[in-house]
């Protein structure tokens, strides 16, 4: 059985990062079993090395581990990165629901590329709020680390008063520019129609992250729910069956 | 028969936009018969206006109205900007090969946002080279509204020296980014494979545009042949059967 490594928090679901969301929506939709081993931010790049797994990137001068991972003792093939680990899906179980149908591959990367500059203004709403729902150790390396990167405390990446209005529009209109994509397709819920494909596991797992981190019952994800006739909740709710955190 | 506007220049095939040449690539690899008529610069507003075409955008404080642009006999519509011709030839001619094939639009959409940005570097090769190759009315009006946006004239826009060297070596990485997305289908020529769709008649066009404009005797030219294993030259290669200009 596959072992797929996914880093806790103190949610009810434990899951919240929207990387390892995107791998994890790729085995639940290909029905291929496995077991989720939970790992601490500190504990990452021991991990990885143990398993002979190469950094995904050097930042900072320095290397650069990061989860999701998995070890599938079947092949004794041990990866890291959503993308990757997807691309391995699909040709070692290629029965299984292909997430990058032919021809699809060159389509799904340069959407890829276009939407993450779209999700920017949704950074600082969620990571200072996530800062708060990790573990101890997992909180201590995340508020030090992404504290460095934004060069300010996390917390007070949180925009507040009429900035946070302001912000708040940006992302809204951010995600316009997705919406005006996915409009082209006329049907939906999903970026090629019925079936998803990897790109909408990317897309969902940032919307579950959002969801999950800044909380179901908050004025924003509310708010994100009315936006775009509905487009992000009917989106979440056709990826429903593939939630399960196992 | 479809009437096709479009801009000439004192090339030996008069085309020269690569806009153009997405709604031409379209027209001719659906079979659609058309007849080419070819207006000056400063004759698009009127020959727009009186098709009741509205502009393609407001740029400046004024409207704007660009070629291409169809009128269509047999249904009366006359419309311009290459994608919406594009769907309108897809929706209604439908037994022609389709350019947007069921649940790729929204892909070709993203692709083409992620795609657009990667040119830049290239317009100050080809575009003070362009206007000494238009006709005179064109010329005029090329030079005079093209040196208003960049801020200087339009000729002074081309790089020499080292500057030149840089920002050819930005050019081959930009479109470098495109050639990353293209390998993941392993295939080809094409952005689906070995058959094209819109975005291929978009990177056509733009690929066309160089050839022409930078001459295919060019140093630039033939270095982009060389490029990421000569994908650029497969690319147009594969397009010929849909280059004639009509």
């Amino acid at each position: 059985m596959i072992t797929f490594y996914d880093i806790p928090s103190q949610l009810p679901q434990k899951a919240w990062s929207p990387n390892t969301w995107k791998a994890r929506y790729c085995l639940n939709y290909k029905g291929i079993p496995y077991r989720t081993e939970w790992i601490e931010f500190p504990d990452i790049e021991a991990k990885c090395s143990s398993l002979g797994i190469p950094p995904t990137s050097h930042k900072f001068g320095k290397d650069h581990y990061t989860l999701p991972a998995i070890h599938d003792p079947t092949t004794g093939i041990s990866l890291a990165d959503s993308i990757a680990i997807a691309e391995y899906l699909d040709t070692t179980y290629p029965d299984t629901p292909i997430v990058f149908p032919s021809g699809t591959a060159a389509l799904q990367y340069a959407f890829l590329d276009a939407y993450l500059p779209t999700l920017r203004p949704f950074w600082r709403f969620s990571l200072p709020v996530l800062a708060d729902k990790l573990n101890p150790p997992s909180a201590e390396y995340f508020i030090r680390t992404r504290s460095a990167m934004w060069g300010k405390s996390i917390r007070d990446v949180l925009p507040s008063g009429e900035e946070r209005v302001e912000e708040w529009k940006k992302a809204k209109e951010s995600v316009g520019i997705v919406d005006g994509w996915l409009k082209k397709n006329g049907e939906g819920p999903f970026i090629m129609g019925a079936t998803p494909c990897f790109a909408d596991f990317f897309v969902g797992g940032c919307l579950t992250h959002l969801k999950s981190v800044l909380g179901e019952d908050s004025e924003e994800w509310k708010d994100i729910t009315t936006w775009h006739n509905g487009r992000w909740k009917a989106f979440l709710d056709g990826l429903k069956e593939y939630q399960a955190v196992i």
